[in-house]
C-alpha cells in the first residue's frame, strides 16, 4: 500500500467525469454507470469515490483525508441540484444509496446502504414527495436495519424478530402488508433494539450517516468473507474498494413503478432473447428477498408498454455498446425507467459459448474475441454427464457423504462394488457401477472400463484411477479420505454412515462430491452443440500448437479424431497387457524374461528366431513361446490404432511400467499365505508353491517403483520385449501400407537419462525395423525418438537430440522428480494443505510450474533445436490438457499438446486464445 | 585412428635419441630404457618402434610400412655395431629380445620373445661365444617355445608336455638340469610338434623372425586380454604399443652370471632400505616362475661385491632421478653388469604414503609432489581392518561364498544373526557378530552397531546400511543378490551352501567378498601411522576446501575430530529417534501429530504452553507430553555433540525421515495379522485392536516413500515437531554457552522445493529460537540454513537463498531425483548392468554426475552467491567423500565437503591434491 498525495490526485468523480476504462479506480459498478452517463442513458445522478481514496484511507490507519471529506460534501450539493432535491431537507429530502463496488465483483461480499439521508423528521417531507407515507416509513426501516446491520454491527436477527412480532400482531404475512402506523411501532422498536444492543443511535444527521456509511463500506474491503472470497479465488488484497454515491429512486411508489432485473440473452441457454424478471410497485431488495414471485419480463409490455419499449431499447443498445451480454438492473419511478447498473451477465457454459459464437456469426464481436471470451473449462462442461436435479438443494446436501478431489469430470450413479472382477459381473447385467478402492491399480482396468465412475479413498490427480478415467471420459474422484473403505467387510463409511457393496451412490468428478442415492444424470446432445463445432473450427485456424491425443485402443482413437486429434501423442503400450485374457502370457514372458536374455547373451547367433535353437531350458522356451503370442496381440492391437488414424501420426511409447505391475499384490499373497500357514488346512506342498510364488513376486518389488527398474532400464535389461514390441508395431504398418492404408508409427522409448542409453536403444531397434521391413518387402515412414520425463534428460537434451527424431516431455514424472513430489503419496498428505496454505501458489501436476519444470523444458528445448533443427517436440503429460500449461508450451515454441480425448476441444481453445495474445490462455 | 605421414615421422629411435617424456610415443618401458641411456646407465643397446607405427600398421590393415622395415633394419644394423655382433652371425650371433611396452603398463598382457636371430646353424655360434652349449640350446629352446606360442600360436602346453617327458626320462626334475644333449632333443620334438599343430615352421631367417615378432607384439595390442584389461581399467583402446628391441644380455652363463629385480626401498613397508632378490646362474624368466628360490639382494654382496656396489649406487641414482622408488630389473653377464629395466614400484598402502612422506622430508621431491603423489584411497586402506591371511590362497577362495558391493571397506569376521535384536543379545556377550538382512531399516540401528559387519542381500552404495556402517566405520556389504536369506527359518543360502543362525563367516568391505567361516583380521595402528599424519597436516595448508563430518552421536563427533574433521556438516536426527528406549515416546508422538495440529490450530493462543489448557482431547495430551520427553531427550543429544564440538559449527539437520520409519513393518504386521484370523486362537477384542494398528501403519505407508512426506512436508505439516527440535538446539546452546563453552549450531531445512517453504519455516523457528534465548537471557550465534536436494530448489536456488545462510547439497537425493533412480532398487537391478555394459560411464551414486547433477550444483551456486555473497555452499551427500566429487565441489566454489568420520582423511587429502591443481583430484 503506498500513501497517496490527496492533494494531488481526484478523489470522487461524477458519473459523468469517468468512463468504462477506468474500472481499477472507479470499481466495476462505478465505471460502468459512469459509461452509461456517457453514453446519454438514464440513470440517477451521482458519484464515485475511488479505491485510492479507500487505499488512503487505510493507509491513514482508518482516517479520511480532509480533502476527501471536502470532495464528498461539494458533490453531494451538486447532486442536490441536478436532482432538485435538498440532502436533510425537510420537504423536498434527497435520499442516496452507497454502494461498494470493486474493480472484481465479488457478489454479496462487501456493503450497500439504501434510502440514506432520512430520519424521523425528513419521513414525512418524503412522505409528502411520495404522496403516501407507507413508502416513505418503510424506506426508513429499511435504512435503520441495514444501517445499524452494516455502520453500527447490530445482530441483524434482532430485526427479524421485530418485524416478525409485528407482522403476528397485524395478522399480516408480508412485509409489504403493513400500513404506516405499523411501520412507525416498527421504527420505535427498531430504534430502542439498536439502543439497547450498541448502546448507540443511528444518527439523525444525514451528513453523519453519510460519512459512516462510506466509512463502513470502505472497512468492508476487509471484512473476513472479502478477505476469505478473494483468498478463494487467488484475488489480490491490495485493490481497495470504490464507493457509488447515487440519488435514490423509488419503485414502490404505486402501479406505475416497478423494479426489475433483465439478461440481454437468455444466459441459460445463451438463446437471443430478453430474459428478465419485473416486479410491479417494488424495491430491488424485493426482488432478491424473494417474498414476491417477480414476474417475466415481458409482463411490462402490457403494464407499461412505453417503458418496455424503452428498455428493450437501451438492452441492445448496451449489448451494442459492450459487445456482450448484459445483466441490467432497472428501477420504474412513476413511469419514469432508470438504468441502475450494468455488467456482463454470468452464464452457463453452453450459453457461453453459444452467445459468444451468435455474436461474432452476427458481427458483433470477431471471431478472435469470440474464442477468447470463453475459458476453455466451459467447453469441457458441455460435454460431460450432470445432474438433473440442483444438487445445491436441501434433500441433495442431506444425502452428502464425503469430498473428494475431482480427478476427471462427470456427474455418475451406480451401485458400489470394490473390486473389478465383481464390478464386471454386475455391470454385464447392465446394471450401473461406481467402483469404489483405496486406490486402482493397471489390473484393475477391466472394472474400471466396465463403471460409470471410480472413486479412491487415496491417490492424486495423476494417480492411476485419474488419468485412466480421465482417458475414457468417465467420472472420477479421487483422494477421498473421509471414505474409510472395508475391502474384506465389502463396505464404506463416509460422514458416520455405512455404505455397504450393491447400495447406490452418486459422484461428481467436477466438484469431487459424494452422494448417498441415486440421481439421474443427463449427458447434452452433441447435436445441441453447433456453436461448439464452430468455435473449436475456428480455433483450429487461430492456433498454433498442433493438439494430439493420449489414446490406446482403436476406440479411443476414434473418440479422438471425433474430438479434433490431429493424432496420438501417447499411445501407451502397458494396457494392451493388462487385459485378464492375455495376462497369463504377459506374466509368462516378464517371469522368464532374465533368463532368456541370459540364454540369449550366449546364444547371440540364434537372435533372429530362437525358438527353433535345438536345446533350450524350459524357462527360456517358456519365455519366447509367451513373447510370440505377444507379438501377435500386439500387432493386432497396433493395426487397429493405425487404421483408424491413417494418414496422422501415432506416437507409440514403449513399454514404461514395472514388472510388478504385471504380477498380483504381493500384500494379498502375503496374508494369503500366512493364514495358510497358520491353519494349516492345505496340502504342505502347496504352500511350498505358493510361497516360491511370493518370493517371487517379492523379488520384484521396489521400494520406489516410481523410480526403479522400469522404462528404457527394462528396454535395456531384456531386449526381447522391446524387439518384439518394435516388430509388432512396424508389421502392423507394413501390412497397412500393403492395404492401400497410410501408416505414420513413432517409436518412443521412455524414461531416458543418458545418450548412451538411446543410441543402444535405436541401433538395435533399427537393425529389428529394417529386418521387417526387408521381409515384407515395405518401407514403413517412421520415426524413433524419446520422451523427456527425467531432469537428467531435459540437462543433456542436447546429446540426447543426437539420437532422437522427436521429444515428448512427460510432465508427470518431471514434475515428480523436479519437485521430489510422489504424487500419489503427496496428493492426500500433504500437497492439498500447501496448495490451500499458499505454500505452493498452484498445483503443479494441474498446471506446469513455469519456474522449476517449465526451465529445464525450455533449456531442453533449445539445447534440442540447436542440434537438430527439424526436432519434434510436444508433451503428453497430463498438463497437455490445462489451458495455462498449453500457454506455456506455445511460449515455450513446442509443436503440440497431446492430452485425453474428451480433454481436446480445450486443448484447442486454449491454443488458440494463447496464439491469440491471451497469456492467460 | 589417424593414417600418418610415414615420411614425415621417424618411427625408430634409438635409446640414446629418446628420454623419459616421450613415453606416449615410446611406451613406459622404452622411454625409461632411453632416459637410462641419456643417463649413461649400463644398459644393453637397442631401439624402440613408436606408438604411431604400431596404429600406422593397423592403419594399413596389419601392414608394415616399406619405410619402417628399412628403419628398423637399419636401427638392427646399428645395434650389431654397438654390440660387435651379427645379426645371423654364425661366430659372432647377435640375438634380441622384442618387448611390448605401451603408455600405460599392463602387466603380462602383451607379448614379449627373447632369444630372437637364433637357428639350427646359429646356435653353435652361441655355444661358442657362450664358452658352453648348455645355455646356448637352453636360449634356442626357451625362443622356439615364445616364438611358437606369441607367433604361431601354437596350444603352449604342448611344450610343457615334451619338457615333461624329456625330463622324466632324464630322470631329472627342473628344467634347467637338462644338459645341452637333452635340449638338442627337445629343440627337435618341439620342432616337429610345431609342424604337426600348425603346418608351419619357425622361420630360420632372423630377419623373418624378426619382423614377424615385431608384427606379433603389435598386434597383442588388441588381444582379447589386453582388451579386457583397458575395459576394466577404463582405459583407452587408441594409443597402440611401443616396441622395444635390444640385444640380449645372458644371466646364465656361469657363477659370474646372474639376474635379479630390487626396489629402492621396501615396497610393503615403505622402509628406506633396498629390497630385492637375486638369483646366480639364471635367466630373468626363471626369477618369474618360480622354479628356483632367490636369494635377499644383500647376497649378491657375497657373490659379487663390486656389482652389488655398483647396483646400489645406480638403485640411488634411479631413485633420485625419478624422485619414486624404482622397479628395476637387472643382469649380470660375466660380472658385467646391465639394467634392463626400471619404472615406478607397486606398493602397499602403507609404502606410498610413508615414501611419499619420506621422500618429501628427505628433500627428495616437495611436499605437493607427495601431497599428489598418493591416492586418496589408500589412506583409507591404512584405517581399516584387513584378514591377515592371503585370500587369493586357495584355502581362502574354497571358502568364497557370494560377492556384492563393498559398501564400507575392510574385514570383519562374526556369527551370523539376522535380526538386530538377537544380534544385540549376542554382541552383548562379547561375541563378534555379522548382521545379515535382505536390506536393513532404521530400527535396524542398534544391531548394526552391536555387529561387526553387515551384509545385505538387497540396497545399494547409499542404502540405509551402507550410509550407517561408513559412519560407523564398520564393514558392510550390500546388494549381495546371490545370497537368499530366509528369515523365518533363519538361514541364508549361497553358492549352494546353506549358512545357519550362529555360523562363522568372514566379510570383505573393500571388496565385497563373502567366506564362509571365521578369518583373522588385523587393525593398523594408529600410532604406526605417524607419516599418514604427516602428510594430511601438509594436506591442510594446501587445500582450500573445508573439511566436515557427518556424525550423529558425541562418540561420532569425537571421532570427527580425531580424523581432522572442522565441524560436522550433517548431524542427523532421525538416529537419535530410533534408540528402542525412546521409540515409544517417539510413536506416541507421531501418530498424534495430526490430531494435535488440528487441535493447536484452533488454539492458536495456547503455542506457548499447550499442556497448561485446561480442556484437551486424550491423544492431543498424549501428543504434548510425549513431545516434551522427547524434547528433553534432544537437549541432551545436542548438548553432548554441541559440548564436543565446542567452536566448531554443527550443522543439524531437524528431522527428515518419513514417519512410517518410526512404525513397524506393515508385511510383519499384515502377515501376523492374517496368520491370526486365520488359527481364531486371540480373543477378537485383541484381533480388533490388532487390525486397528494394522490401518494406522498402513495410512502411513507411501507407494515411494523417498518422494513422500517427510523432510520440510512434515515439519510444515506439524509445526510442534520441528519447534521441539529448535527449542532442544537453542536450549542446548545456551546452557554451554553459560557454562563458557562456544557453540555453533547451525538448523538445517531438509528437502526444500520452494522459497515460500523457507520463508514460513524461518518465520516460525525463529521465533521459537528469539523465545528461548529471552528466557535463558543468553544470545546463541545460530544459522538457518537448508538442504538442496530436490532439481527444483537448485533450479530456484536464486529464491532460496533469500532466506538461507547457508546451502547444503544432499547430493544423494539429487541423484536420485535427476536420474529419477531409486538407489535402493536401482543398485541390485539395473545399476550395475549400467555400468558393466557401459550404458553409463560412471556410478552415479560414487561420484557426482558433472554433466547432469552437477550443472544443478554449479547452477544454484551461481544464482545463491548471486543473491547472497556470504553464501556458506557445501556438499554432505555420501559424495563427500569421493576424490572425484571432491574435485568437482572444488572447481563449483563449494566452500566445504562433508562425509563419513572414516572419509575425513580421504576427503583432506583429495581437497589438496584438487587445489594443488590435479585434476584428477
Amino acid at each position: 500500500m503506498t500513501t497517496t498525495t490527496p492533494q494531488a490526485r481526484k478523489l470522487v468523480y461524477r458519473f459523468d467525469e469517468g468512463n468504462a476504462s477506468m474500472v481499477d479506480l472507479l470499481g466495476g459498478k462505478g465505471s460502468n454507470l459512469c459509461e452509461m452517463a456517457r453514453l446519454g442513458l438514464p440513470i440517477p445522478p451521482g458519484f464515485v469515490i475511488t479505491t485510492e481514496a479507500c487505499l488512503d484511507y487505510f493507509a491513514r490507519g482508518q482516517k479520511f483525508s480532509p480533502e476527501l471529506w471536502e470532495s464528498i460534501q461539494e458533490y453531494v450539493h451538486q447532486l442536490e441540484e441536478s436532482m432538485g432535491r435538498g440532502f436533510g431537507s425537510t420537504i423536498n429530502p434527497l435520499l442516496v444509496s452507497v454502494r461498494s463496488g470493486a474493480k472484481i465483483s465479488m457478489p454479496g461480499m462487501m456493503d450497500t446502504i439504501l434510502n440514506l439521508g432520512i430520519n424521523d423528521e425528513l419521513v414525512n417531507g418524503l412522505a409528502t414527495l411520495m404522496s403516501d407515507p407507507r413508502p416513505a416509513y418503510d424506506a426508513y426501516r429499511r435504512f435503520l436495519q441495514i444501517y445499524a446491520d452494516v455502520v453500527i454491527e447490530v445482530e441483524h436477527d434482532t430485526f427479524e424478530e421485530i418485524l416478525a412480532d409485528h407482522k403476528e400482531q397485524a395478522g399480516v404475512e408480508l412485509d409489504y402488508e403493513l400500513d404506516a402506523k405499523q411501520l412507525r411501532g416498527v421504527i420505535t422498536d427498531f430504534k430502542a433494539a439498536i439502543r439497547q444492543a450498541a448502546g448507540a443511535e443511528v444518527p439523525t444527521d444525514p451528513w453523519e450517516q453519510l460519512r459512516a456509511a462510506v466509512e463502513a463500506v470502505f472497512r468492508s474491503w476487509n471484512n473476513p468473507r472479502a478477505v476469505f472470497y478473494r483468498d478463494l479465488h487467488g484475488l489480490p488484497h491490495d485493490l481497495g474498494t470504490a464507493v457509488t454515491i447515487m440519488g435514490m429512486v423509488f419503485g414502490n411508489l404505486g402501479p406505475n413503478s416497478g423494479t426489475g432485473v433483465l439478461f440481454t440473452r437468455n444466459p441459460s441457454t445463451g438463446q437471443k432473447e430478453v430474459y428478465g424478471e419485473f416486479l410491479s410497485n417494488a424495491q430491488g431488495e424485493d426482488v432478491v428477498a424473494g417474498v414476491r414471485t417477480p414476474n417475466p419480463i415481458s409482463s411490462l409490455a402490457d403494464l407499461l408498454p412505453e417503458a418496455h419499449r424503452q428498455l428493450m431499447g437501451l438492452a441492445q443498445q448496451l449489448e451494442n455498446h459492450y459487445h456482450d451480454v448484459q445483466d441490467v438492473e432497472f428501477t420504474i419511478e412513476n413511469d419514469r425507467l432508470f438504468i441502475l447498473q450494468t455488467r456482463s451477465a454470468r452464464r452457463t457454459s453452453l450459453a457461453v459459448v453459444k452467445t459468444a459464437t451468435d455474436m461474432a456469426t452476427e458481427g458483433l464481436i470477431s471471431r478472435e474475441e469470440a474464442l477468447l471470451r470463453v475459458d476453455p473449462e466451459e467447453v469441457v462442461q458441455l460435454l460431460v454427464s450432470q445432474f438433473k436435479e440442483d444438487m445445491d438443494s436441501d434433500k441433495a446436501r442431506s444425502t452428502f457423504l464425503a469430498q473428494g478431489s475431482g480427478a476427471s469430470p462427470g456427474a455418475a450413479t451406480g451401485r458400489v462394488y470394490f473390486d473389478a472382477t465383481r464390478a464386471v459381473a454386475v455391470a454385464d447385467q447392465g446394471i450401473p457401477v461406481i467402483l469404489v478402492r483405496p486406490e486402482t491399480k493397471p489390473d484393475d482396468i477391466h472394472g474400471i472400463a466396465a463403471s460409470a465412475g471410480v472413486l479412491t479413498s487415496r491417490g492424486g490427480l495423476t494417480s492411476h484411477a485419474a488419468v485412466v478415467t480421465r482417458g475414457l471420459g468417465k467420472s472420477c474422484i479421487v483422494a477421498c479420505e473421509e471414505v474409510r473403505v472395508d475391502l474384506e467387510q465389502r463396505f464404506f463409511v463416509a460422514d458416520g454412515r455405512t455404505v455397504f457393496e450393491g447400495q447406490d451412490i452418486s459422484i461428481d468428478g467436477t466438484t469431487g462430491n459424494v452422494y448417498f442415492g441415486a440421481y439421474e444424470t443427463v449427458r447434452p446432445n452433441l447435436e445441441q452443440l453447433t456453436e461448439a463445432r464452430d468455435l473449436l473450427e475456428w480455433a483450429d485456424q487461430a492456433r498454433k500448437l498442433g493438439i494430439m491425443a493420449n489414446a490406446d485402443t482403436p476406440t479411443d482413437a476414434a473418440q479422438a479424431i471425433a474430438m479434433g486429434a490431429e493424432g496420438i501423442g501417447l499411445c501407451r503400450t502397458e494396457h494392451m497387457f493388462l487385459d485378464p485374457q492375455r495376462l497369463p502370457s504377459v506374466r509368462q514372458m516378464l517371469l522368464n524374461a532374465e533368463a532368456a536374455e541370459e540364454w540369449r547373451r550366449e546364444h547371440r547367433e540364434l537372435v533372429e528366431d530362437p525358438l527353433s535353437a535345438p536345446e533350450m531350458p524350459d524357462n527360456v522356451r517358456d519365455f519366447y513361446e509367451a513373447l510370440a503370442r505377444v507379438r501377435q496381440l500386439q500387432t493386432t492391437d497396433f493395426t487397429g490404432i493405425l487404421r483408424v488414424m491413417g494418414h496422422r501420426p501415432v506416437i507409440i511409447r514403449l513399454l514404461d511400467a514395472p514388472l510388478h505391475e504385471f504380477l498380483p499384490s504381493y500384500e494379498t499373497l502375503l496374508a494369503e499365505v500366512a493364514g495358510q500357514r497358520a491353519n494349516r488346512t492345505i496340502p504342505r506342498s502347496e504352500l511350498q508353491e505358493k510361497e516360491e510364488f511370493l518370493r517371487l513376486v517379492d523379488s520384484h518389488r521396489e521400494a520406489n517403483p516410481m523410480l526403479g527398474h522400469r522404462g528404457c532400464r527394462l528396454g535395456l535389461s531384456f531386449p526381447a520385449i522391446y524387439e518384439m514390441q518394435v516388430e509388432a508395431i512396424i508389421t502392423a504398418s507394413a501390412h497397412l501400407i500393403k492395404e492401400g492404408i497410410e501408416a505414420h508409427p513413432e517409436i518412443m522409448i521412455p524414461l531416458t537419462v543418458h545418450r548412451e542409453e538411446m543410441r543402444r536403444m535405436r541401433q538395435g531397434l533399427t537393425q529389428v525395423a529394417a529386418r521387417v521391413q526387408e521381409r515384407l518387402e515395405v518401407a514403413v515412414p517412421y520415426k524413433f525418438g524419446t520422451m523427456i520425463e527425467t531432469p537428467r534428460a531435459a540437462i543433456t537434451a542436447g546429446e540426447i537430440a543426437l539420437e532422437s527424431e522427436f521429444f515428448s516431455f512427460g510432465t508427470n514424472d518431471l514434475t515428480q522428480m523436479v519437485y521430489g513430489f510422489s504424487r500419489d503419496d503427496a496428493e492426500g498428505k500433504f500437497l492439498r494443505f500447501y496448495i490451500n496454505e499458499g505454500i505452493l501458489p498452484a498445483d503443479p501436476f494441474s498446471t506446469i510450474d513455469a519456474k522449476g519444470v517449465g526451465f529445464l523444458i525450455r533449456m531442453a528445448v533449445d539445447a534440442g533445436r540447436q542440434v537438430r533443427p527439424d526436432l519434434e517436440i510436444g508433451i503428453c503429460g497430463e498438463h497437455g490438457g490445462d489451458p495455462a500449461s498449453i500457454a506455456f508450451c506455445h511460449e515455450a515454441g513446442l509443436d503440440y499438446v497431446s492430452c485425453s480425448p474428451y480433454r481436446v476441444p480445450v486443448a484447442r481453445l486454449a491454443a488458440a486464445q494463447v496464439a491469440l495474445g491471451s497469456k492467460e490462455g
